[in-house]
């Protein structure tokens, strides 16, 4: 299915983050060449670990979104461009709103207008979240749910989904737009836990730490494995349906925090956690209950979720506990 | 009713402009302590015409609001800030989309932060527009309308609008929204016509230029009279009711274009137009019928519009007819 890629030039920035390490190194089984933007910012997601079985077939480009010139540069002649860089921590994006703004807002308008000037016929991937939606109005979320932004982060990635799909509109850029929920699998980022609870559990877990889940732990989230979410990128970009749509990437299973941790330590045949109050910042912007529908992109594109969440939590538990050590610090 | 801002220091950005210029007018009226801040971009609005009349009795500051150190000292001490600025061309946002980007989102941020840490007291009025509604989905657009901006600008102004909500949601400061529809009177830019069509229509009818309609000249549009903006934006800072909510400032009577070019022409006593197609640029941006409700401000702060189109349009060509010369060049 995916032959399509086959020498094909692909940028993918975030490249050596989470998401976009798993998307190249799906890319080069598929015999694309692949050029990775990543600014490597301490906390953000980069880890050359993550490419360490690819690195002699890609090209790593050591930069940052916000340089528009080179960007400019590093755009022209791609085929594609999955556009996954990005600050992806709430908290942070609190504290630096400035920084936040500059990343998930402004550098997607310079990227798009370089795409506009320089190289049109770019096909354009966009990730970005289900937090934009703040808290549900009604479960699950699907795309025509109202929008509220719990947090500056949620404000400047709206913006910079909408300029996407401004620029597909207006100048007839391919650009396509998925809301992900929380993604999670090998090469994730586990070294603190400002970008979601996930990846923290899993190092929790496998470090026999303590977990500790905010609340009564009946929160309820989706979970998706990130080699599901790398197969509805490569859709995405494929797919002319795709072009000025937005698509929730929703995982199958709603499952509570508690019942997820209870899981994960059942995985790993060890582990404890206990429930604890909310913190009072993280209360302020928690969203409560959240799961999506994937209806639109399973009718429109032909995507599921393929990986259930006791094999893809398996699949992980088995990377972390044999690589772990280039991930805790 | 307005007693209440005697004496009160009140900073309005974007205050040599037309709405700003206007309440700056009323305000000292009132007695208030008006400080203006006013970058003098030229074609974005600010004229010292308009405010000549109260030249001696307010402080006129000229800076950028992109101008975070300024901002935040202009900001220490004031009791209400006005918060006017703003890019107001969807055309020019298009043209340079990181002006507007800075303008519309990035200094707001930076105001609004300058608040937070050094005058969290302040009570924050933003205006914001109808354009982030977008082509209407059904017609009067009310609060609840999904939010669709059809360019840059709408995306931009539709992000400054949240934060000013997130920052009183998560730090208590008191800001209300207002979203502005088709605002007209004194003092408006005429010079070009990147800022909507009322006052470039006023120009054309007063100086005896022939008025280009595009299209069918039915498109209907709601019309507010500036006096009733000035009050509206006095009720958002002055009532606690208005903190974190966001206002449709709509007018009463929706028009068509057509039948306003011709009681426009019937109060000037002459003039002429025409119907012509849709430049390309303006049709992929334009939004058809739009008028919005304002229920939810007139029950919530007993706002309603007071000046009715004709008397409104009554007192704007009396302006023109009289300081025009002042606002052509």
């Amino acid at each position: 299915m995916f032959e399509i890629f086959n020498n094909k030039k692909i940028l993918i920035t975030g490249g050596a983050g989470f998401i976009g390490s798993n998307l190249a190194h799906c890319l080069v089984k598929h015999g694309a060449k692949v050029t990775i933007v990543d600014s490597m910012i301490p906390d953000y997601g980069g880890n050359l670990q993550n490419l360490v079985e690819i690195r002699d077939k890609i090209t790593i480009n050591f930069s940052d979104v916000r340089d528009r010139y080179s960007m400019e540069y590093l755009i022209g002649g791609q085929d594609y461009l999955f556009n996954l860089a990005g600050q992806v921590s709430h908290i942070d994006s609190m504290i630096d709103p400035f920084a936040d703004l500059e990343i998930n807002a402004k550098s997607q308008l310079s990227i798009l207008e370089a795409c506009r000037l320089f190289n049109p016929a770019i096909r354009i991937v966009f990730a970005s979240t289900r937090q934009i939606y703040g808290r549900p109005q009604y479960l699950p979320v699907n795309e025509s749910h109202p929008l509220d932004p719990p947090d500056v982060n949620g404000i400047n990635k709206l913006a910079g989904e909408r300029y996407h799909t401004l620029y597909s509109k207006v100048y007839g850029l391919h650009c396509a737009v998925l809301r992900l929920t929380n993604v999670y699998g090998p090469r994730q980022l586990v070294r603190h836990n400002r970008q979601g609870f996930i990846g923290w559990f899993v190092r929790q877990v496998v470090r026999g730490e303590k977990i500790r889940i905010f609340g009564t732990g009946n929160q309820r989230r989706d979970l998706v494995y990130v080699d599901d979410v790398v197969e509805a990128l490569l859709l995405a970009g494929m797919s002319d349906d795709a072009n000025g749509k937005i698509y929730n990437l929703g995982g199958s299973e709603p499952i509570s925090l508690k019942e997820l941790v209870e899981l994960m330590i059942k995985i790993n045949a060890s582990g404890e956690f206990e429930l604890v109050p909310f913190p009072e910042e993280r209360k302020k912007i928690d969203i409560g209950d959240f799961y999506s529908s994937f209806d639109k992109i399973k009718n429109e594109l032909g995507w599921s979720p393929t990986i259930s969440l006791k094999e893809g939590l398996n699949r992980t538990f088995e990377y972390y506990q044999k690589v772990g050590q280039y991930y805790w610090e």
